[in-house]
């Protein structure tokens, strides 16, 4: 049984004066020091990281991770653009099933401020396809295509969005690590500047710095000399076209379907079970269609339902995106889908302070890659 | 038991008509043809590229090959430099130790002639550190410092360098998918220009396109339909700190010698009981270091020993690159790792033509990241 038994975040944000090396190292030896753990009793480590290579020219992170904590473990750098995380969790599971007992680190992490709005929107767009890019779209556009056909077909309006941000930020005001803690009114999210009509600053995540590292086990002595601990009850991942011409349908990210449906089979356990889930709202409407496609809302409801803010912490059984989500606590696209497992266990151990969901017992994260080219669904219970 | 039941490798070379998707399409398409299997059969897909991000911006290619195979699997892209092939398969190798029967193919792919030798070298440049790369030094002269080390300290010269050219070159003259197939001469070689001293033109492996797919499986039902299979034995890999000034030295790759003892650990056998080895000529000199980190020769001899030329076909009970090694069969660099398994496969199934190592039945390949930061050993047996 692979078990969660620890979690670090950096804080996100635009953290100048920091580089990728010391935001490593810093989520590295925080979650070590979260679980009473030495370096020396981490088996390998999963590094999620997307864009180093094209912003610092730095590849093969993990010899220079190897640098940092001075062993010749295993270290495996895994990239699927903003879902790497969450790839990188489900591969690390993958590799605790094998008949031995061991305990890994899942690390992410990324420098994003460093460079310009336009390089690292540039960077960002290699999450995209060719054709893509060469249209010259980037993923506000790609969002926005997709918003622009949900708000059309179902008749919602952008005020239905920006109860997606609104909620976000409110939560994000409870959470110390977040890039913004500040709380939006509807009216300002709706005056605020258009990124990609109808999607506007208010509707998108920002660009921050920042890293996040889980300690995974399946060794039975360090899980039972574990403070906390949360099961991994599934993991489960599909892939889909990255081409949004090619797809079926602009209202729905099939490979969220399918991971869903994948990983609530796995897990044993049905939707209304889940009581916390931090799912991949890198646009507002991301968080529309993800609470549909992972089952939790009907197809094309998802434009009233938020507006009644269910999901908002203390509203209902489920809470959703309590950290602030990519929104508002940031979007380090490395760390993220790592910070999302990691929040799902800090609810999970009662230990989210101002933003506790309370008596949560199941807990569910998703994440992302591009415009729905991956998608990963963890579920993890106590 | 996990068995590699097929390999395709495309032509290597300067391959101007074709892109990285079409590379791919055929490694994947012509390994499952090999093995007689339909892509859906396949599980999922471990994708080994180094570059395409830097070179071309294109990340997130898991959602590329989901759409070229009509797939929703799991596909994951894996990047160590240029282990990243052999990362690619060791990860593949835990993923099946799962208690379920899989089946799944490790690809690997590099697409570097459409740029400038300049953007390329940069680009290679990234699996350096960044203090390498801020001092001006790229991989030819990385390696033109271990080069200069060693020969000074074991006291040989250029010309034992050029033996594993000349051997590896005339190895890849019976390849037909090799970048070069011309044979070289001791004197050539000492006559070519100097690209970093003591390192020639011929002491360093070219710049190449490429792609190769293994198929590997734990599905007994399959494998029993396979008209070839070889046992994994092995696969281990260890990392290093990449920056050379803070290795205790520079006449030996830790991270090869660390991976070497865990694999011939795990396989049970012995050095004097491997018949074909594919190791990471990346240049002339990383060879020799190679065979006496791998524990074939003893430390300093073998400046010595390659010009007795024994690793050559048909000299002695072990044959060194019967492919031509990354020298002279070309180094895409993500296809690499992957191919020097897939020859290995070829040559322990007697399907390896005029090269053949007669009555292999144990091998190795050996593949390194950037100057040492990473390196795989992985063991092949029928």
């Amino acid at each position: 049984m692979n078990s969660v038994i620890g979690f670090y975040q950096t804080k996100f944000g635009e953290l100048w004066e920091r580089s990728l090396t010391s935001l490593i190292k810093e989520a590295i030896f925080g979650a070590l020091k979260e679980s009473n753990l030495e370096i020396d009793q981490i088996d390998a480590i999963f590094f999620s990281n997307m864009m180093a290579g094209i912003l610092e020219n730095n590849l093969h992170f993990s010899s220079k991770i190897s640098e940092i904590i001075g062993r010749n473990i295993p270290i495996f750098r895994i990239e699927s653009a903003c879902a790497s995380g969450g790839v990188a969790f489900h591969l690390a599971t993958k590799y605790l099933s094998d008949n031995c007992q061991k305990t890994v680190i899942i690390l992410g992490a990324e420098k994003m401020t460093d460079y310009s709005p336009e390089e690292v929107t540039a960077a960002l767009a290699a999450a995209a396809s060719g054709e893509e890019q060469e249209a010259g779209l980037t993923f506000p556009g790609l969002y926005a295509l997709m918003a622009n056909f949900y708000l059309q077909k179902y008749r919602y309006t952008e005020e239905n969005l920006a109860y997606v941000s609104y909620k976000n930020h409110y939560h994000a005001s409870f959470n110390e690590k977040a890039h913004f803690k500040n709380q939006l009114t509807i009216e300002k999210i709706l005056k605020s500047s258009y990124v990609a009509y109808p999607l506007k600053v208010f509707d998108c995540s920002p660009i921050s710095d920042g890293a996040a590292a889980l300690i995974l086990t399946n060794d039975n002595k360090i899980l039972k000399k574990s403070e906390f601990s949360v099961i991994v009850l599934a993991s489960e991942l599909a892939t889909d076209t990255i081409n949004l011409f090619k797809r079926k349908s602009l209202d729905e990210i099939l490979s969220t379907k399918i991971a869903a449906e994948l990983a609530f089979k796995k897990a044993k356990i049905e939707r209304k079970q889940i009581n916390v889930a931090e799912v991949h709202d890198c646009f507002s409407i991301a968080e529309i269609l993800a609470m549909e496609d992972l089952g939790f809302w009907k197809k094309g409801r998802g434009g009233e339902i938020i507006k009644e803010l269910t999901t908002m912490l203390g509203r209902s059984s489920l809470t959703v995106n309590p950290s602030g989500g990519l929104k508002a606590s940031g979007h380090p696209v490395g760390a993220t889908g790592v910070k999302q497992i990691g929040e799902i266990f800090l609810q999970l151990t009662n230990q989210a302070e101002n933003r506790q969901v309370k008596g949560a017992r199941f807990g569910l994260a998703h994440n992302v890659g591009g415009s729905g080219g991956t998608a990963v669904v963890t579920i993890l219970g106590i």
